[in-house]
């Protein structure tokens, strides 16, 4: 008999070689039903995986992570059957589970190429292969046998992986008649998989390396229910409408200039507006809470990153060093604003009663990224975090902390995001030579990290191991409209720079101490935070932050300068106003401003101009009546304020 | 005879053989006594040297910019020559006149090293060498009488020199017993020097090459009467005190880290305030003048600055190209926004309806200046430029031309800058081959800047052959409160860039044409901007402007709670606002606060704060009595508005 202790730490004993799926099934029917696979004493194992000795034992299912990565994996090899059936002598690579489905490398035998078109093939192939509830079957085998195997086959791109891998340590799956190298674990049969969709493919280089052949990378979803990849695909049309992209071109927010360079970003007038508008915002929050902002340069030379340890650890993968013509001297792009701030702090000496300095940055950063790996907003080139960094003493973490997370679930709430969770990470207790200063600290930072949590409230989840080597964190995710996560806003704690850059402050006992630090960036950065905002609203901004509050209609020329007037007036207000003085019928011009999401229409004619008025119209047809121009301005300063101050 | 033309095209007949000083003294008496140099036939000429044919004279005095020149290069070669008399076997480097006074690099006799205390006893030879009245003498010597001389004498830096001179256009000058290699001119005798003075000595590499020796350099200043001398040093100490160096120092306004690298500011937290609401206040004007903002990337692939000609004429001696870990890919620091705005323009197509196009960029630039040439925010190699390029066609360059003249003397009139001139500079019609665009644009610009500058009543001076390659342009000199001149503000036509972007708009005739670029920055950049502010102000800001507006000064620390909330309030209502919460005395916390320029001080004790007031004094010792918070909000509000809309 075999001890199995579960995750709510109760103990069953089990008959030797027990598999996971015949102790759900002695638990509970329904719980077998659902099990895709599992962990044995912290490795992943299959369902089917036999168990011959005592040890820990948690079931994933659809709903876990772990679950949906063993399903796509599974699906992974299901694809490839299908494609080997239907284009025999196709060869593989490698074919991973993704995020939210899962692809495979692999080159068509001669001659072959697959288009949308041989889509639908696919699905059914694999939807015939599936119903045949084949068991994914889990063999250890030798190297040689590997190897024999797959040259045998013609399979070289395996032969390469598998000439790489430690012998006595290599596994094949095989399902039907397709065998794979792979390390698992796999669905217990291809039944589970009820529905699967080919949604695109790609060429991409074998190992990424642009001297190799290029494969054919074909990518798919699955799902257990046909209802879910129904769903998904409803998800999918709308996350396309929705691609910040897309909105972006639309809305005239941002553009890219290949002359310019991929992923870096050109801000266009109407993005600007959103951008210096959201700055403000938390600029002036940050004011409140006592941040100071300063402006440093966007280069440093190369010493202050060797002070700081980033060039050690990232100088080779980043952009290369700034030459000087003459005098020898070289400087980085900034890829983090931390080092200058560092030496701001060092400009003077600082006493306790100085603690916390809170030194905050609008500050563009450049990291280089492959151009491959580019994407929109989300991930450029060069980008602009709300960064700030709080030198603080030990007993203030906690106070600081809590007032950053009021900063965060401030905006989360003025910008309607309901659904966030966050995410407290911890050091490995077991493992603690991988991090940085004394126990002591860490175990008053972890406490009060947690403790601010708690009593702000937070939806937590608590990780041990995954604090950064110099200190841990708090990081918050954000569910958007369609259900999608998105992480934003971090604050992290540091114990490595002030040691780094030998930081001090004279402490009530009249010696010298080392400050923590903590940085934090609500936002994260601008770029990726407006790309979240487009996505969720669709590109529908709140009053307070849309780069147009209102566009004045004249009914016809003759009105084009009254509605200049009026505009005139409201901008000098600070109201984002425009006009639409186009040749068109006034109905023309509405519809149109409707599709534009402009939060206000003012109609003007014959009478508005008598009386110095505007006929009001607000986006989604409601008519608000004729107001002048001052009661407007008021009447939309209203619903700005109601807007950013919520409860009030 | 000859026939002499004088700048009011008179022409009068003069013996041949006749000097400038000579026809002077026929003119008039005290004429003759200020002429100090001259220029005949476009050439610069000794007062003395005799005249021997027809052609065009013109006298220069101390008042002309060329008089002082000539004064200064006399006084070097007068200070060289007590040099050699104190210090025999002295050898000469070059000793060139300055803006503000002279120098010379000499290599002093072995063992022998000038300290301050040997200035008056430099300054005493100088001065009974002066009054001996010895003629400055021009000879034309060979190549080879003057290296004989030179090596005779032991010279080698001035036989160096002589070496690469073109036989036959070599002259000499001698005064009393010294004589040195020269072009000229000179004074008529050493007699019209009556006051020096030698300000500093410093270090100087023979030609500026460090494997050269290094040389003394001996700073001095002459002046044609002691009063002026007395005046200048009086200048130079208050120019001292407003060093904006040392104001930004004491103010915390901005610092620099050698480690961050010189040249590039750290904008502390007041400097950054003081910076961005000179930002905001310009970006308020241009809004209303229909500019649109715009954030572009501070670097851009090579690729774009060889497009733009930037990369052929000054990539040699910029930052060096930045290049990627992978992909082969280069970038430049961008040295200017200019690249960028054209690419922007060029993301859709443009029509004549949609120019003019102002693009409007806060934009950081990086510009590789020798560590030798840093001075302060006046020389740095990263700043930041109030930049636009308005895209206009040929017909809208005069009306555009006005409105940027309404913006700069608008900044003007604020800021207290009210003596200004404008330099409008035109190609020279003799080159025209120099420039790049056609006759007809040139001169259609050259007119509407003129046209525009006449109209908007600007004290005008024109000076031809001074326009850049690309276009004419129109400059702003302002005078500060010590007399001293400083460029700022420009607008500069530009047909170079239009072309080499290739873009165009579709005119009203349905063709294709080019739009024409205008550059302008008003401030020129915020970092000299805030240098020249600082110099001129003495720190003393305006309200409008300064970082620190109110302080709050609870008169003991029973009040501080309350003073924290006036202070809150005030913040609230972006008055800037700090509390004095020192535990200080009273009168003390007064005098700290006058010394630091704080316009308001709002003292609070139980009086006020049982009545919700402060009791307000303005800096200068005027007590405003009692009010009510709200009551001094708007009395600050309106006291910034009567800044900002002086005439209303």
């Amino acid at each position: 008999m075999i001890k199995i202790t579960f995750p709510d730490n109760s103990v069953k004993e089990f008959e030797n070689g027990s598999t996971p799926l015949d102790i759900a099934k002695s638990l509970s029917n329904s719980l077998a039903k659902e099990v895709l696979s599992a962990s044995f004493n912290g490795l992943e194992w299959d369902a089917t995986r036999p168990i011959n000795e005592d040890g820990k034992l948690v079931f994933y299912k659809w709903d876990d992570e772990q679950g949906k990565h063993t399903f796509r994996h599974s699906a992974a090899h299901l694809m490839a059957e299908a494609l080997e059936q239907l284009y025999p002598g196709t060869k593989f690579g490698i074919g991973p589970a993704l995020e939210n489905g899962f692809y495979y490398d692999v080159e068509l035998p001669d001659g072959k190429v697959i288009t949308d078109e041989d889509f639908p093939a696919i699905e059914k192939k694999m939807m015939e292969i599936a119903r045949g509830n084949h068991p994914y079957e889990r063999k250890e085998i030798s190297k040689q046998e590997a190897l024999d195997f797959f040259n045998k086959k013609g399979d070289n791109y395996k032969a390469e992986l598998i000439s790489e891998l430690e012998d006595g340590k290599i596994t094949a799956y095989c399902q039907d008649g397709y065998t794979d190298l792979c390390r698992g674990p796999h669905l217990p049969n291809t039944g589970l998989i009820k529905a699967v969709k080919i949604t695109s493919i790609a060429g991409a280089y074998w190992r990424g390396n642009e001297n190799n052949k290029m494969l054919t990378r074909v990518y798919g979803v699955a799902f257990p229910k046909q209802k879910m990849l129904d769903e998904y695909l409803v998800l999918l049309e709308e996350a396309k409408k929705r691609d910040h992209r897309k909105i972006g071109k639309d809305m005239e927010l941002f553009a890219f200039s290949p002359k310019v360079g991929q992923g870096l970003p050109l801000w266009l007038p109407k993005g600007t507006v959103l951008r210096e508008t959201l700055t403000r915002f938390l600029a002036k929050i940050q004011k409140k809470y006592g941040y100071l902002q300063v402006i440093t340069p966007h280069i440093g030379q190369k010493e202050l990153y060797v002070t700081s340890g980033h060039y050690a650890k990232y100088g080779k993968d980043s952009f290369q060093p700034i030459h000087t013509p003459s005098e020898d001297e070289e400087f980085l792009l900034k890829p983090m604003n931390c080092p200058h701030h560092c030496e701001i702090y060092r400009l003077k000496p600082r006493s306790y009663k100085d603690l916390p300095l809170r030194l905050a940055e609008f500050g563009t950063v450049y990291r280089y990224e492959q151009s491959g790996e580019l994407h929109g907003l989300t991930r450029v080139r060069s980008f602009t975090q709300d960064d700030a960094h709080l030198f603080v003493r030990a007993d203030q973490i906690k106070e600081e902390f809590c007032k950053v997370i009021d900063i965060i679930l401030y905006i989360f709430k003025i910008l309607h995001f309901k659904e966030y969770t966050a995410q407290v990470s911890l050091r490995d207790p077991n493992n603690k030579d991988k991090y940085i200063g004394t126990d002591e600290h860490w175990d008053m930072a972890e406490k009060a990290i947690i403790e601010a949590a708690t009593e702000k409230g937070l939806p937590t989840t608590v990780e041990t191991g995954e604090a950064a080597f110099y200190g841990p964190k708090l990081d918050f995710m954000v569910k958007d409209a369609l259900g999608r996560k998105w992480q934003l806003g971090t604050i992290q704690v540091d114990y490595n720079l002030p040691e780094r850059f030998g930081l001090e402050y004279t402490g009530a006992d009249d010696k010298k101490h080392r400050p923590i630090m903590i940085h934090r960036a609500p936002f994260g950065s601008l770029e990726r935070f407006v790309a979240v905002l487009i996505e969720n609203t669709e590109g529908k901004f709140p009053l307070w932050l849309t780069p147009t509050q209102a566009v004045v209609l004249p009914i016809s020329e003759k009105f084009n300068e009254y509605a200049q007037k009026v505009s005139e007036i409201l901008n000098d207000k600070d109201i984002r106003c425009e006009v639409d003085d186009r040749n068109e019928k006034i109905g023309r011009k509405i519809r149109d401003n409707e599709t534009k999401h402009v939060p206000f229409m003012l109609i003007v004619g014959e009478k508005e101009a008598a009386e110095n008025k505007v006929s009001v119209r607000k986006q989604g047809k409601t008519d608000l009546g004729a107001m002048t121009i001052d009661e407007f301005k008021a009447f939309i300063q209203g619903e700005v304020d109601k807007e950013l101050h919520p409860e009030e």
